[in-house]
C-alpha cells in the first residue's frame, strides 16, 4: 500500500466514524458497526489504529475540529464582542445541519459517556470543553474590556453561555425538534444584547 | 421464595442497577456489572425481569422519581413562583449530593445515550424530560398570572431554565466540580428575581 492511499484510508476511517460514533455512542459501539460503515473488516482497521480508544479519540477530535472551525470562521467576520457572541450561538443554532454535528455536540456527547466510565476520554473531553468556554469567555472579556458588557465575571458568563446552549443542544437532539435550540438562542441573543 | 422476599429482592436490584446505570452508562453497561453489583447471578436478575432492556427501564423510571420527588418536596415548601423556581434551581444545584444523582441527571444521561441509539429508552427520556420541562412551565405560567413576571412565553423561559441547569450539571460533572452548577445557578436565580 502506497503511503499516500494509506493515508487517504486512514482520513476516510476517521471521517465516518466520527459521524458514527457521534450518533451511536462513543464507547458502546460495537467495532462491528465500524467495520459495517467503513466497509472494513477488522485488520483493514487496525492496520491504522493500534488500538479501539486510539481511533475513538481520533475520530473526537475530528468531529471537535470541524466544529471548532464553524466557531471561529462564525467569530472572524464579526468585529464587536456582542456580534462576535451572537455570531456563536447562530453557529450553534445551526450546527445540527452539519454532518460532524448529526447526533448532538460531540463534546457534551463524549462528556456525558465518558465522565464516570473511561477517564483517558473524560480528558479529552474536558480538553476540548475547556477549550469552547475558553472561547467564549476570551469574547467576554474583551467586551467587558471595551465597555460592551459590565465589569464582572467573564468566566462565569462564558460558562452560563456554554451551560445553556449545551443543554438546549440536547434537548433538540432528543426530541428531534429545534425548537429547544431556536428559543434558548434567541433568549442567549437578548441577554447578549442588553450586556449579559 | 415467597411473595414479599421476591419483592424485596426486585426493589434492591432496581435501586442497584439505577446508581450503576447513571454513572456507567445505561445502554453500554454489561449484565455482568448488574451482576457484580447486585451479588446476583445472571438467572436471579432475570427471574425478576423479563429483559436487560425491562430492567433498565424499571432503573431509569427509579432515578427519575427520586429525582421527582426532590423537586416536588423543594417547591412544596414554597408560596410564590419566584420563590418556587429558586428552590427548584437550588435542589438541582444540591442534587449531586444524593445517591440517585450520582452520575449526573439521569434524564439528560439517557436522553445523550439513547436519542440516536434506541427509540424505546429515548421514548422514556422524552417522557420524564417533558415533565420536568412542564413541572417549570407551570410554575412560570403561575407566575405570570399572578403579576411576578411579565406576559410572554412560560414554555419558552422554562426550557430555558432547563437547558442551563442541565447543561451546567453536565459541566460539573464533566470536570467533578461544583463551581459550574453553582455559578449557573447563581445566575439563573438573579434572572429570576429580575422577572425573568
Amino acid at each position: 500500500m502506497s503511503k499516500r492511499k494509506g493515508e487517504v484510508t486512514r482520513e476516510r476511517i476517521v471521517a465516518q466514524t466520527a459521524g458514527l460514533l457521534n450518533r451511536e455512542g462513543y464507547l458502546r459501539t460495537p467495532v462491528s458497526e465500524i467495520m459495517r460503515v467503513t466497509g472494513l473488516q477488522k485488520g483493514g482497521i487496525y492496520n491504522h489504529f493500534e488500538s479501539r480508544q486510539a481511533l475513538t479519540l481520533e475520530a473526537f477530535d475530528f468531529a471537535v475540529a470541524r466544529m471548532r472551525d464553524r466557531l471561529l470562521s462564525a467569530v472572524a467576520s464579526e468585529r464587536s464582542a456582542k456580534d462576535k457572541l451572537r455570531a456563536l450561538i447562530e453557529a450553534f443554532r445551526d450546527s445540527t445541519q452539519g454532518p460532524a454535528m448529526e447526533g448532538g455536540c460531540p463534546i457534551t456527547n463524549m462528556a456525558v459517556e465518558s465522565d464516570d466510565a473511561d477517564p483517558e476520554l473524560r480528558a479529552a473531553a474536558r480538553r476540548a470543553m475547556g477549550q469552547l468556554i475558553g472561547l467564549f469567555e476570551k469574547v467576554v472579556a474583551a467586551g467587558i474590556e471595551h465597555g460592551e458588557f459590565a465589569k464582572g465575571d467573564a468566566r462565569a458568563r462564558a460558562t452560563h453561555l456554554v451551560a445553556a446552549i449545551e443543554g438546549a443542544l440536547m434537548l433538540s437532539n432528543l426530541y428531534k425538534d429545534k425548537t429547544y435550540l431556536h428559543s434558548v438562542a434567541e433568549r442567549l441573543k437578548q441577554e447578549v444584547s442588553a450586556g449579559l
